[in-house]
C-alpha cells in the first residue's frame, strides 16, 4: 500500500493510469499475489484507486482538497448558548474544558466498555446488522424498569422508549408537545442547551429563578399566571449549573402548582447517578402523570455509545415512538442499546460508579478551594455531580475572560450562557474533572483582563 | 445468582429481608467469596437486589411488571404510512416480511463488522468514552468525500455533516429549511417514511407521477408554477419503491426547473451502492448549488449501527450542524462512525457489496418470476437494488390484502402507503430478499380474500 501510495504522490502514476498487474507487483515486491490483492482492495476502499471489473485496477481521479477548516474558525461567534458546545465538542483532545459537560475518558468504565464490545462482536448477527424495535431493546427497557422500580417510580418497560440520546428525547417531546408561539419555562440559570433546542422549536422562553432548595415558588406561580406555559423543564437531583438540589417541599409544592395549571414537566435527571444519596424526585412524587422522565448514560458510562431513554405514560410513549420512527427511522440500533445493556448487566459497574462519586467529592473540595483563593467563590457546595457554579471576583466579566481564555486554548462556561435573562454575568460554571494546570496559570491572567463592562 | 434468584421467586426471600452474608452464602454454595460477590454485584446491576454500603445486600422492592404488550397490539390501527414501519420493525425474527425495507442479516457483511467490533474494542479511550466533534468523525469524512470525487462530486469533508441516520439527515434539513405550512413537493408513489416526516413538520405535500424515467416533467413543471414548493425529496439512483432510474435527460431539465423556480432538492440515494453502474445523479449535476445529499449504510452495512450523513454547500452544514447540537448533542458518536469507517476501509467490503448485486440479480429474476405466475406483475423491471415495484391481478386490493396477510404473521406494503395521492390501491412493494416459503402460501390465499372495494 505504501508503495503505491508513494507512486502516485510522487507522479509515477498518474490519475486515469493503470496499476500494474497482480503477477507483476507480486513479483517486483516479492510477496504473495493475495497479498497484492488485500493491498489493492484496501486501496480501492480508501478511494485511492479504482477497480474495472475484467480490465485491472486504475488510479482515481484527483484528490478533493481534504483539508480540515482551520480550528481557530468559529471563535468569533457570538457567544451564545451553542457557542460552548461547539467549542468543547471541536476542541483538539489536549485542549483543557473546564467549562464542557463531560468528564475525561479515564473517569469512565473503559474496561466495561471493551468487554461489551467484545461480548457483542461474538453475538447473533441481528444486532449487528437490524434496526431493532420501534421502543428500542426489551432486555434494557426491562433493566431500567427494574432500575425505576428501586426508587419508587413504577413503570413498566412499555412506558419507556429509548431514544439517539438525552437531548433527542427532550426534543420528541417538544415536538409531540409544543407548537410554534407556545410558551415554555426553564430555569435561570439551566442547562444552555435547553435554550439552543427551544430556539429550534420556535418557542417563546420565560424562566425562573433557581435558589439553592430549587425553583423559586413565588416566581414560578407568577410566570403560571401571567405567561400560561405549556411545558417547564428542569434538571433535577443534581442541578445543571448549579449543582444544588430541590427539596421535597418544594418538588410537592411545584407539583401542585402545575397540576392546578395544567403543565407538563420534563425531568432531565441526567446527573442523578451521581448523587451520593437519592433526592426527592418529580416523576417519584408524580407517578408519571404529568411528569416525563428523560436520562441517558452519558455521564457516567460513555457518551459515544448514544442512547437515551423517556419515561412516560402510556399514549404519550405510543406518539413519540411514531414520532421517532418518522423523524430518525427508531432509536438507538441494538450495538447501541446492547452495550449499554452489557455495561449495566456488568457487576462492576455498580463499583465503577461508587468510585466516580468518591473520586468527585475529593475533586470537589480541592477545586473549590483552590478557586477560593482566586477569589472564585461557588453559590453552593453541591452534594454530588461535576459541576461547581461560581461568582467572580467583583468586577469581572465572565463572557469576556471567556474569549480571551479560548485565545489561550482553555474553553470556559461563562455565565450568561447559562441565564435566559442573562442575570449571571459574573459567573462560570467549572467541571471538577476537567482542570489540568493550564487552567490554573490561564485563570489568573483572563481575570485581570476582563474588567466588568458594566 | 440461579440460588438467589430461586429463593426471590420462590418467597424464601421476600422485598426489603436481607441476603446471607457473602462468606455464609460462599460455605454454603461452596464457592469462593468472591465468587459471591460477583454474583451479589450483577444481581445488583439487574435490580433485583439491592447494596446498602456496610450493612449487605437486601431484597429489592417488588418488581414491576415486566410484561411486554401484546404482539397483537396496533394491528388495528389505520393502514398508513407509518403502519409499515412499526409493523415491520416490532415484527419477531421469524415473521415474514416481504414489506421491510431492508435485507436479512445473512445478506450483510458480517465478518467485517465483528472485526470492527474487535478492533473499537481495543482502540484508544475517547472513542469508547467521548462524543466526538460536532460534524463527525474527521476520519469517515475524508473517506466520503474521496468516494464522492471518485463519482465527479467535489465536496471536501468539510461539506459534510455525519447525522444519526438518513432519516434525521432529511429530518435536519426539513428543520433548517421548512416553516409550518410550507410546500413540499414528493413523488407518487415514493418512500413512505417521507410523508409520515413531513407530516412531523406540519407543512403541505403535494406529489408529482414517477414515471420508468424519473418524475413526470410536464406535471413538475406545473405543480412548480401552481403551488410554488420549498423544496423537493426524492430518491435517486434506485428509486424507492418502484426501482427505476432517472435518466440524465430529466435529471438536466429538472434542475433547470428548479432554478428558474428557486426549489431545493434533497437527493437520497441511499440505494445507489446496489446499482449495477452509476445512474445519473442529480448532486452531481448540480454541484451541490441546489441539491443536498443525503444517504447512510443500513442498506449495504448495517442499520443497528446508527450513521448517516449530509453532503451540501458549507453555510448549509454549518447550521444544520448546530442544529443537530441543539436538538441531539450531535450525531453518530465515535463508536458508530468508527465501526463505518473500519468496514468501508475494510478490503472486503468492495466484494461483499458486488456479490450482493450478483446475488440479487438472481434473486430478482427469480422472485419477479414467481409472482407473474400469480398475476403479479413488476411495473418495470429494477436495474438494482431489492424492490419489485408490482401490480396486483385485476380487482385486487392491496392494503385488504396486507391486513388479511399481517393476521396470518406476514407483513407486506400495500401502494397506497407510497401514493400521497392514493393512486395504487392495487399496488404492492416486495423486498426479494425476503421471500420465505411462507409468503408463497400465504399471498395467494389473500389475494383471493381481498377483492377490490372499487
Amino acid at each position: 500500500m505504501e508503495a503505491i501510495r508513494g507512486r502516485i504522490a510522487g507522479r509515477a502514476l498518474l490519475a486515469g493510469e493503470r496499476l500494474p498487474s497482480i503477477r507483476r507487483f507480486a513479483r517486483v515486491m516479492g510477496v504473495s499475489p493475495s497479498t497484492v490483492v488485500e493491498a489493492y482492495e484496501r486501496l480501492v476502499a480508501e478511494g485511492l484507486i479504482r477497480s474495472r471489473p475484467g480490465s485491472g485496477f486504475y488510479v482515481a481521479g484527483a484528490a478533493p482538497s481534504l483539508d480540515m477548516r482551520k480550528p481557530e474558525a468559529g471563535r468569533d461567534r457570538a457567544v451564545d448558548p451553542l457557542w460552548v458546545s461547539r467549542q468543547a465538542l471541536d476542541a483538539a483532545g489536549d485542549v483543557p474544558k473546564p467549562g464542557c459537560g463531560w468528564l475525561p475518558p479515564d473517569w469512565m468504565p473503559e474496561a466495561a466498555l471493551r468487554r461489551a464490545m467484545r461480548q457483542l462482536a461474538r453475538d447473533d448477527d441481528t444486532s449487528l446488522t437490524d434496526y431493532g424495535s420501534s421502543q428500542g431493546a426489551p432486555n434494557l427497557r426491562r433493566l431500567l424498569a427494574r432500575q425505576f422500580a428501586d426508587e419508587g417510580l413504577g413503570a413498566s418497560p412499555e412506558d419507556i422508549l429509548l431514544t439517539g440520546s438525552g437531548s433527542q428525547a427532550i426534543d420528541l417531546i417538544c415536538r409531540y408537545l409544543l407548537r410554534p408561539g407556545d410558551v415554555v419555562m426553564i430555569d435561570d440559570p439551566c442547562y444552555f442547551n435547553f435554550q439552543a433546542l427551544l430556539r429550534a422549536h420556535k418557542v417563546s422562553v420565560v424562566s425562573v429563578p433557581y435558589t439553592p432548595d430549587g425553583p423559586d415558588l413565588a416566581a414560578f406561580a407568577a410566570v403560571l399566571k401571567e405567561h400560561g406555559p405549556r411545558l417547564y423543564i428542569t434538571n433535577s437531583a443534581l442541578h445543571n449549573p448549579t449543582g444544588a438540589t430541590m427539596t421535597a417541599q418544594v418538588a410537592h409544592r411545584l407539583l401542585n402548582l402545575a397540576a392546578a395549571h395544567g403543565l407538563t414537566i420534563i425531568e432531565d435527571d441526567i446527573f442523578a447517578a451521581l448523587e451520593p444519596e437519592p433526592s426527592p424526585r418529580l416523576a417519584v412524587f408524580d407517578g408519571l402523570d404529568r411528569v416525563i422522565r428523560i436520562g441517558s448514560f452519558s455521564k457516567t458510562m460513555s457518551a459515544s455509545v448514544r442512547c437515551g431513554y423517556v419515561v412516560a405514560k402510556p399514549e404519550v410513549i405510543e406518539a413519540l415512538a411514531d414520532l421517532q420512527v418518522a423523524t430518525s427511522f427508531g432509536g438507538p440500533g441494538p450495538v447501541a442499546s446492547g452495550i449499554v445493556h452489557a455495561v449495566l448487566s456488568d457487576g462492576s459497574y455498580r463499583k465503577h460508579v461508587e468510585a466516580m462519586r468518591q473520586r468527585l467529592t475529593r475533586a470537589r473540595r480541592e477545586i473549590a478551594g483552590r478557586l477560593s483563593g482566586l477569589g472564585i467563590a461557588p453559590w453552593v457546595m453541591p452534594r454530588g455531580g461535576f459541576y461547581l457554579w461560581c461568582r467572580l471576583p467583583e468586577g469581572r466579566d465572565a463572557t469576556e475572560a471567556a474569549r480571551l481564555a479560548l485565545r489561550q486554548g482553555v474553553i470556559l462556561a461563562p455565565g450568561n450562557v447559562f441565564s435566559p435573562a442573562l442575570s449571571a454575568p459574573d459567573f462560570m460554571r467549572f467541571n471538577i474533572g476537567q482542570m489540568p494546570p493550564k487552567v490554573w496559570q490561564v485563570l489568573p491572567q483572563v481575570l485581570v483582563g476582563a474588567p466588568s463592562s458594566r
